[in-house]
């Protein structure tokens, strides 16, 4: 697949089993009219959660094993600002022992091309001495059921 | 009708006219796990300029006339984490020439009590020289629709 | 003292024993081009429990006691905006068993009269069965060091 | 030079011509106790800004150019919190007509090795019909004196 078909993929509804509403809010306008490019990794941040605490049984609050970001990239497409209501996506594109890539898109409720898309990578550690964890029966299952290829 | 019935009162979902999702995201919560008590106000800007975008037609991009906060207040019942479902409900308390005053409220989706309960006034100034100026009819008879008393 | 010169004196610079440098963000500023009303309660929270954990040894990772918001109100007097500098200011108004409240205001630097005017209260609870707790001592002396009158 | 002598140039200290301070925020820390990663994003649109608008006479508010960021990527090499300070800085590190990629990193204030570092790229757009625009001649002036290599 060349880059150009790879980047059109990343971008199309289709590409991402898991989707989720996402309310806008007032204040991710900046003064430039539009979301903030800040907001999109709060966005991307909320959907894999999201997505960890509903199918993986990831407990945020006192679970032994917790995600740490050790990377992230966004490109932007498209500008989106409140009030439109938007989705956030995401599949697993790389599974580990201890650290899984995601990737993430942003779409404007309705539209079938992402407006940004981005990636990153979380590795499961132990709450308390922050070590690299293997990953979770339950949370490698729920991955697996979004990976790619 | 007394203070406390008063309260009451604030905090009953029949009180509201207008209602609205807001999904809440991962970095709501702060380091002891709840929505942090900050993130109340964006909710409630966000309830307001919706609706007055939306049935007002309050134009935040290019519209002579925007809506500056002068006060607000919240108080805080019940806690509420990301990720809860919440929505937000305001009502008209008070209007005046240039300001209006709102009741609103957070709920947790399907709860007939507010989590937290709050006010805030805004001045309609005039987008270049930010001068009080009468609130635009359309954006008076939206208002109104949902005044209470 | 009328209401009119408390209202002065809280806008004083000299009415607050604690100040604390704060910057401005880029994403504070919202779509109106003035930082967001939203922010300046998160300015207060900040410049309270820096107050708190430099002055009285809040530990806010792993303390036995976590101080919980339950009521927050600010009036807003100019505008800022990123870049502007900002300093956070406090003084403690009310001192209670268990809870306290404080008075915050917002300066722009070197200015004498506050941007933003405002108070919070905190419950100080037990962190695992969150029921009301009394200030642990050196907490208190921390806050009896600002208290005002 | 090697790709990991690169990765350690781009975590030094003095690899960055342009610094400035940051003041962390109670609610920057999410629900495991460090800033959240989506923070970081904002301290570099900071860093960014300020620099533009002290250096390069960017006008937010009423210039007719104005910055898009269409790409933005960040390593996380060790955590931070609040209340610890921080510094952000920039360089560039590459400039073309109408765009420019930033080096940036986040440093604990005395450190010499960053806790994070990232990029991002600007187009610059007309504010009105958001068409890229030659870099205005005093932005790009400061922008080749903190251009690398």
């Amino acid at each position: 697949m060349s880059s150009q078909a790879s980047a059109e993929r990343a971008r199309a509804r289709s590409s991402y089993p898991y989707h989720q509403r996402i309310t806008t809010r007032w204040m991710d306008n900046d003064i430039y009219g539009h979301v903030n490019n800040v907001n999109y990794y709060s966005y991307f941040d909320t959907v894999v959660n999201q997505f960890l605490v509903e199918r993986g049984g990831l407990d945020i609050h006192a679970g032994e094993v917790i995600g740490f970001i050790v990377e992230s990239h966004c490109s932007y497409h498209s500008p989106v600002a409140f009030p439109q209501q938007l989705e956030g996506a995401v599949r697993v594109d790389k599974l580990g022992n201890s650290s899984v890539t995601y990737g993430v898109a942003i779409f404007v409720v309705g539209s079938e091309q992402a407006a940004a898309v981005g990636s990153f990578t979380h590795v499961f550690v132990d709450r308390n001495d922050q070590r690299p964890r293997p990953i979770p029966a339950p949370l490698r299952a729920a991955l697996q059921g979004i990976a790619t290829g």
